[in-house]
């Protein structure tokens, strides 16, 4: 069987206005907020410790080298403080770690994007900084380095060793990637190898309560071409939810089926879940893995469970912006067409693992559903994560908000009403950090023969089989340019949006398949595709309960939705005519509708048809609300 | 100004085929059922070891008197159990004691209903031990007398102790007025006395965590005289929620804003009080109360108070069947307007408290508006509260119900599909059993020149100014006669149910005021009044996000809903014709609607108007609800 890579963000440059806009942001914006941030220097914020708990680690280390004896901290609780702990305990979240980690990775793909030496001089020393924290037999992690080295990997479920591992080895290949400077990257490989020894075949049968670790391997063995980190990765998919429970087996306990394991997705082995279940970032990190490992050991019972658990995210369980996770206990999968919109979790983080999974089912399976994904996501849940300013963040992404609620309704005080400067748990904003200045990675995949256009901006990029230049007016016009220069005769492939109704090509397809209609490219070519973003009304299908009688107003990849500040208060009373003479302007689309007159004062009364003033309506890209203050937002108005 | 109150219980004989059947069943199924529970005698039930504490205190109090040292045992938890705590400790819910002092409660009431040599014996027995479980200086309460005497008096916030002397007072009342036995009311009232002593006006300025002994000081004042109980009630009102705050001086603590005490209706003093906030059955108790004290005392500013907290429950916080409390996470009131359907608390006992709140406001504003909330609640959320086989019982009464939901969904666990046998905190089963029992006290208040007719049922009661007997078919034809034999000439006033757009009377009214109409009764006289409850379809106000778009059907005092069973699941494609040709079928509501056809197997789609499938409708009352096993249930639907 074929399978596709995707084309190296390395390769390709990004020169739509559109995206452009948000990766220089990241760069100018993001990465040295985070900076400061990973340094305790952002007045008002709780300090992350992160830089100063591996600085501490590093000296811990030099001193047990000089035989000198440390002193031992507790390791049982997720989170140490100053205030709680011994000063020289290690602070912060167990997971600290991550966060310089998720930074460098960041950097890569902005180094790639832009380079900067400056920036680079930054990475490396922090990056310094990391590898002196690494003890002598290869083990990195500030949290076990500094509060008692004898209890590394003792608590696989809680205390997100692997994950941090995770992230470190998806650091170090960005960077790797970015610079060809591979210190970190073989600091890693050191790291790695001790992995494979400890959870090998004969070893402990252990696997993260946070995954990651498992596409982090994969990316490993793809950089390095050494498959004893393929093999990990493969044994710790495999292990995942047999019995008995390694959670269990590791703390001595017999839970039998008192912790049933769904919130790590460990509950049964992963080839016969059928349900995406418990945190939702976990889950589709867990998948992303599977689906790599599935790719490279051509393992095809495993990748349909993924086919299985992607259909079953996105035909039950997706937000129409592609937010996954509907409750924020546990910031959790719940059941098949539970999607409440103001109750909604639809963590920034879940939707960029979406992602993650997507691209790597479109690698093995070139269904144009998976960029659709990819598409929804990125262009809503994941970009409202951000401030158009790049300086505050969503975590949870609600359909529907009242700020009164937020404050006044404990149920709903998980949804904000404006972006946040920063986090206590600090998981979202660098991940939108590394996935935006990634962005050119998801772009384009391709195997031996053929080329896919998964998304389309202002791009160009060069492959063995053609330098391809994309002027692309996709969110607007819809026209998308290709320029061809062809190295050799190939196929290409170009999605068909599943929004577009018409597309016009200006040369013949040969065929379509899967959602994307392929083009013999025998030598240079300049070939035009419009797309025709028309404003559409979508419905939800009618097991949502919450939408029933409800539509949401898209046009092209964009979600819109309504805003207080262009409609006025109780957003509910609206309703959209059946002749909406939709009209663009600028940004927002208007619409006819109309809204519900509020004029008794009694609480219940007998039904007499409601007084409805006409009004126009003002809908808004979803991406861009809550950059004008707080207030409501609807992305459902009845209908 | 003039006041009225309530004709007693007593005088009053329930002949009403409907509620004698509901006031039947509490003394055949629910009070023997109780009385099992109380001495830890229900299979598969948590033992609730109320008489086992009892007991426990009197053989303490033995000890002690006989100058034996007794042990002490903590006394900072809110609960106790043999598995954590000493076998000699008390054990339950420190408010555990008012389960048997709301039994008694119930059982003079049912005696007062039906006289019952054998149930009265078990009382008399019970009340021996409860009796004896007084310390000598007055004081009742098992957990401080058992577990440490020395605590008594040092945690009013959290440790139930005057909610406890509350029931306990209420019990006495109830048992007293039924037998005429006043062995309990003595000892409440040598309690009651040291509680005025220590909370007299030079001694602390104590009020409940949890109210109640305010109403329960009133009645013992209406019962005994003593002024000295309405004047303790009377401070325990006017000390709420000055600063400092009582329940900060309690702890030594200067907690200034980091409590704010909503939750206990102690934020600010309680004439300053305009919104009801925080736990509902503490809210409505203690309004209860204060329009007691303000009857009592011709407080104006106090009865004002009341009335804007009234006006802002009913209007802005109530649910369309009585439930008040929007919120589980302190089952508590959210903000105006804020009434899901699906996550609603609307305890069972929340209603019964404002029913108890109507009454008093009624008693001293002779407006139908009270009466209607006392119907509304009785007839609805009340009655719902309990199987129509007296053997399971609801605590939360939602107004939507997806099985799965309540099962899946964290949020909505609280949200049970189908009643409990009982419950860890009883607190439900025992307050439906004493509201019931008691109804008799709600139906008719009277000043010395008039008689107001409350709620209509079959029913024959005596006054000093006639003998009346009623014969009822309210709840069907709407026809109510009444056979007057005059003692005097009075004033008859009937309430105009809020509901009834066409009545007659078969003689005429002198006027009508604040929904009663007043009738001269010179002499003897026989009236029919007619109140013609018609099939209504019922709008929330817009500001109730959740029901836009949606209405509810009633018949005179029943809100009606739609069940799985009668109705298919997925009750939400369902949508009621604006031609519903509504027909009454035995106890359903039938009338015309579509269900919308699930075709698509898509998340999302673009618009296509809906195929709909013409249904007949089948609704139910909602009282009658989750009778038939596990289903779907909504009260709203789509119109």
């Amino acid at each position: 069987m074929e399978y596709s890579r995707p084309v190296s963000n390395n390769s390709v440059k990004i020169t739509d206005s559109f995206w452009k806009e948000k990766i220089d942001l990241i760069k100018k914006e993001v990465i040295p907020y985070q900076w400061n941030a990973l340094n305790d220097r952002i007045d008002g914020a709780e300090p992350s410790y992160c830089m100063r708990n591996y600085r501490l680690a590093c000296e811990i280390l030099n001193k047990r080298k000089h035989g000198e004896k440390t002193p031992v901290f507790p390791t049982e609780k997720w989170h140490y403080s100053p205030k709680e702990d011994n000063e020289n305990s290690f602070f912060g979240w167990v997971f600290q770690d991550s966060d310089l980690t998720k930074w460098i990775e960041a950097v890569g793909y902005s180094l790639q994007n832009h380079p900067d030496k400056e920036l680079e001089a930054l990475a490396d020393g922090a990056i310094e900084v990391l590898c002196s924290s690494q003890a002598e037999n290869g083990y990195i992690n500030s949290f076990y380095t500094i509060n008692n080295p004898d209890k590394a990997f003792s608590n696989l479920r809680d205390h997100h060793e692997l994950y941090c591992f995770g992230h470190l080895a998806e650091g170090a290949v960005s960077y790797y990637n970015a610079t060809g400077k591979d210190k970190l990257l073989k600091s890693v490989c050191r790291f790695a190898d001790l992995i494979c020894e400890k959870f090998g075949e004969n070893g402990m049968a252990g696997y993260g309560g946070h995954e990651i670790a498992e596409m982090a391997l994969v990316k490993l063995y793809e950089t390095t071409g050494n498959d004893r980190y393929l093999n990990a990765a493969r044994l710790m998919i495999d292990r995942r939810g047999t019995r008995p429970y390694y959670f269990d087996v590791e703390r001595n306990e017999n839970s039998g089926d008192k912790i049933n394991y769904v919130y790590n997705q460990a509950h049964i082995p992963v080839r016969e879940q059928k349900e995406a279940v418990g945190h939702a970032v976990r889950a589709v990190y867990l998948y992303s893995g599977m689906a790599d490992v599935a790719r490279h050991t051509n393992d095809t019972k495993l990748f349909n469970a993924c086919k299985t658990l992607f259909d079953n995210i996105t035909n039950k369980k997706m937000y129409i912006t592609g937010g996954i996770g509907s409750t924020k206990d546990g910031e959790a999968f719940t059941f098949d067409y539970d999607l409440p919109n103001d109750l909604a979790y639809a963590e920034s983080c879940a939707s960029i693992g979406l992602v993650f999974f997507a691209r790597r089912m479109l690698q093995v399976d070139f269904d144009s559903k998976y960029a659709a994904v990819m598409e929804r996501c990125l262009c809503n849940n994941i970009l409202a994560g951000m401030s158009e300013d790049g300086k505050s963040f969503f975590y949870v992404n609600p359909l529907e908000v009242n700020p009164i609620a937020c404050r006044e309704d404990s149920r709903k005080n998980h949804v904000k009403p404006v972006r946040q400067k920063w986090f206590d748990c600090a998981c979202c904003p660098p991940n939108i950090a590394r996935i935006i200045s990634d962005y050119g990675e998801y772009c384009f995949t391709e195997t031996n023969s053929s080329l896919f256009i998964n998304l389309y901006q202002s791009s160009e990029f060069t492959t063995d089989k053609a330098d391809i230049e994309i002027i692309s007016d996709y969110f607007k016009s819809g026209e998308v340019k290709f320029k061809i220069k062809t190295k050799r005769p190939f196929t290409l492939a170009l999605r068909i949006p599943e929004w577009s109704n018409k597309y016009t090509f200006s040369i013949n397809y040969s065929f379509v398949k899967k959602g994307y209609a392929y083009f013999d490219i025998p030598c240079n070519r300049e070939l035009t595709a419009n797309f025709c973003p028309e404003i559409r009304i979508i419905k939800c299908n009618p097991n949502v309960r919450e939408n029933i009688g409800k539509v949401a107003v898209a046009r092209g990849a964009f979600i819109y939705c309504l805003e207080e500040k262009d409609n006025g208060k109780n957003l509910h009373l609206l309703r959209l005519s059946h002749k909406p003479e939709f009209k663009i302007e600028g940004k927002f689309i208007t619409a006819n509708g109309y809204r519900e007159q509020n004029i008794e004062n009694a609480l219940y009364y007998e039904y007499t048809p409601s007084e409805e003033e006409p009004v126009r309506l003002k809908f808004i890209p979803y991406f861009k609300w809550a950059n004008r203050g707080e207030n409501e937002m609807s992305v459902y108005i009845r209908y």
